[in-house]
């Protein structure tokens, strides 16, 4: 099974946007046993697609492309599936009410005959619907290749793989079961970490496959197979990771996480019944979005306090001006009365509070640029943390984020 | 002059990693005119990297590779190009020179045979100096195609593009000039820009191209070209722009990449002197982490209530508990209260408020899933605004922000 991914756009092939749907194709593919060997970028061409569309046919079992299916001139994936499969357009009824039923009740704008000219689709394609959006997807068969094709917008594209493409493809192929793990390694570069391994990966059965990815003094170790028998493919799994523990266990950390860490936190909170809230100030908010972007949040997320400006700390928060005066804005006396003023304000079993200097110049305190402080409530009391991620502004806030999440997380896990 | 870009390795054809690598390169070679016509991801195979090699011969004039060039028996690009340039690798002293003083200076561990062993090149291949790491770069001509092999370290990649490849193909190519300006509308479709710019597009010059990126809400409008001639290049790009403007001159905000909608906001307040603060339910804490991720946010802005749970509502913002009764908490008298009570609570100038029923499920109102209402305080009263963006969580979030952001440009742009 052999399985091709195709991103087209130009807004692709001049780096403006980062292609991120490929990702999820790939991720929801091998979740079901295909594997995807190739993935490509093309712009917005007519003979830049039928060419793609041609040196596929034969060469992959599966073609999934997204982009080009928007209401204007230069979105021509249909007419370049009408070359290629020699065919033409024809209306689609159930697509137009669909498109007509969107306009009347989520826009501002009139109808137009662009929008109903979105209900066109090649005569032999099977159509996939798009709940979320105007752009029908569709899948057409070709000599042993099927090709389908979403829209380009990623909330639109992703239900549609989640609900008709993936449950479809698992009817219509016997796929082998893939298993991938990823230990994450700390302190040791790879080269130094491949010495050690050189009898276990000579030893591998020939369905495993070892990687290495390095990046930043971390490496991770993906060992991933292949195979028809998933539970003697996860039984050699464990045996091979145990292995790996016993010769390196020294510098791994762990399962490099598969799931968003704010999804774990929020199972946990659920599952333990708990409540959360947040006090923030470098972070701005960051950190209750992550939290509150995901479905389920209300049932733990009461809220936060973005206490940005230091008048804000004081009158809303509640921050005795003396810890702040003798200690900075930017300090762990600070962000501990963050976190403790805001557990008992929101009354809420844990708090998280982030304070720092995120660059690129000074604010309230003296502290480096860089210099960040988190801090988590519980019943138990409050812990500080302390951190300097650099002077870039962006990295600063999104780091201190991740780094909150990922105590709260450890903190959820050694304690609950 | 027909480039691609190569990324290998099997963590990006599972979706473990993102390819920002390609980005970087595309954005550095179009800056010299070169354009890339196709993106590739493939798999640590030495099949799979020979037969790209192959199939790019004399179709492509350039192509740049990156990864597979690590000590460890994953990395396997060298060998891949020995076997398609029929050619063997030697050692080459002054890569060994350099690796030996890297782990001189750098590493905690000794140098060991799979260190050295990177010392190692394909004899015809012209050496690429890796400055911040031991994996060499290297290139290669055959036919009309010039082949480049990079590492996937980011930060040795990067550098090694900069200084070395780039001022080298300058030299060597003789490229045309292309120019990419991007607009952002706010507010219509893309369907309804079309139909405006209907006899726009259909007199723009062959070498101009019009693209549509719609996003949440918003559609940025590329607008590309390529020629000999800068000066008249640009002067025919401002001529098309002005055009743009006399026909969508309402919904166009400015430029995109140059300066985000929050980036004319905070420009805005800091040159008025007022501040401003935000409430937040549906988006919680999305709007103020989008205010204060740029530099200098702290001139303006004070913080944020993020009352997700209706108890903080009550609370901590203080709304009367028999408005959210008569009304539900998803509602324009809530919205408005949420925005007086945090512009009288932070003591700002302007205040934003938002509450919706973002969905999945209903929450704690009966409100329809995605019905979302924003309101403006400031010294003149309180204004709100209804919308209904559908039945996606992500989107309705995102789309909610975008809105607020937008609603109060304009109200910031009638009144100051």
């Amino acid at each position: 099974m052999r399985a091709k991914v195709v991103t087209i756009g130009d807004e692709i092939l001049i780096g403006q946007i980062i292609d991120t749907n490929s990702v999820f194709i790939t991720k929801q593919l091998i979740k079901i046993g295909i594997e995807v060997k190739k993935i490509v970028s093309i712009g917005d061409t007519k003979q830049e697609i039928f060419n793609m569309l041609k040196d596929s046919c034969n060469v992959f079992d599966l073609v999934i492309l997204t982009g080009g299916l928007g209401p204007t001139n230069d979105d021509i994936t249909k007419e370049a599936f009408c070359n290629f499969f020699e065919d033409k357009l024809v209306h689609n009824k159930d697509v137009l009410n669909h498109i007509e039923n969107l306009f009347k009740k989520f826009s501002d704008n009139p109808i137009n005959e662009l929008n109903r000219a979105q209900a066109l689709l090649p005569s032999r394609a099977t159509l996939i619907p798009n709940t979320f959006g105007t752009a029908a997807g569709m899948s057409i068969q070709k000599g042993s290749t099927l090709y389908i094709s979403l829209p380009g917008v990623p909330f639109e594209m992703k239900p549609m793989m989640e609900n008709f493409i993936i449950p479809d493809l698992k009817k219509k192929f016997k796929c082998p079961f893939i298993v991938n793990r990823t230990l994450l390694t700390y302190g040791k570069g790879e080269s130094y970490i491949a010495k050690k391994l050189v009898s276990f990966e000579s030893e591998l059965p020939s369905n495993f496959k070892l990687a290495y990815l390095p990046n930043y003094g971390r490496v991770r170790l993906r060992l991933s197979a292949k195979g028809e028998n998933k539970n003697r493919l996860e039984s050699e799994m464990d045996h091979l990771i145990s292995k790996l523990y016993s010769l390196i266990g020294n510098i791994i950390v762990g399962y490099d996480n598969v799931n968003p860490i704010e999804f774990e936190i929020s199972k946990k909170l659920i599952e333990i019944g708990k409540s959360l809230s947040t006090a923030e100030s470098l972070t701005g908010g960051l950190l209750s979005s992550r939290l509150t972007l995901l479905a389920g949040a209300s049932k733990f997320f009461k809220g936060s306090i973005v206490a940005y400006d230091t008048e804000i700390k004081k009158q809303t928060l509640g921050i005795n001006e003396k810890i702040i005066n003798d200690h900075s804005v930017v300090s762990k006396e600070v962000a501990n009365e963050m976190a403790l003023k805001v557990r008992n304000m929101l009354d809420t079993d844990f708090s998280i509070s982030t304070t720092g200097n995120a660059g690129p110049s000074k604010g309230d305190s003296d502290a480096e640029i860089g210099n960040i402080f988190i801090s988590i409530a519980s019943e138990n009391g409050v812990k500080s943390f302390e951190f300097n991620f650099g002077n870039n502004r962006e990295k600063n806030i999104n780091k201190t984020v991740n780094k909150a999440l990922e105590l709260f997380f450890h903190e959820l896990n050694n304690n609950y």
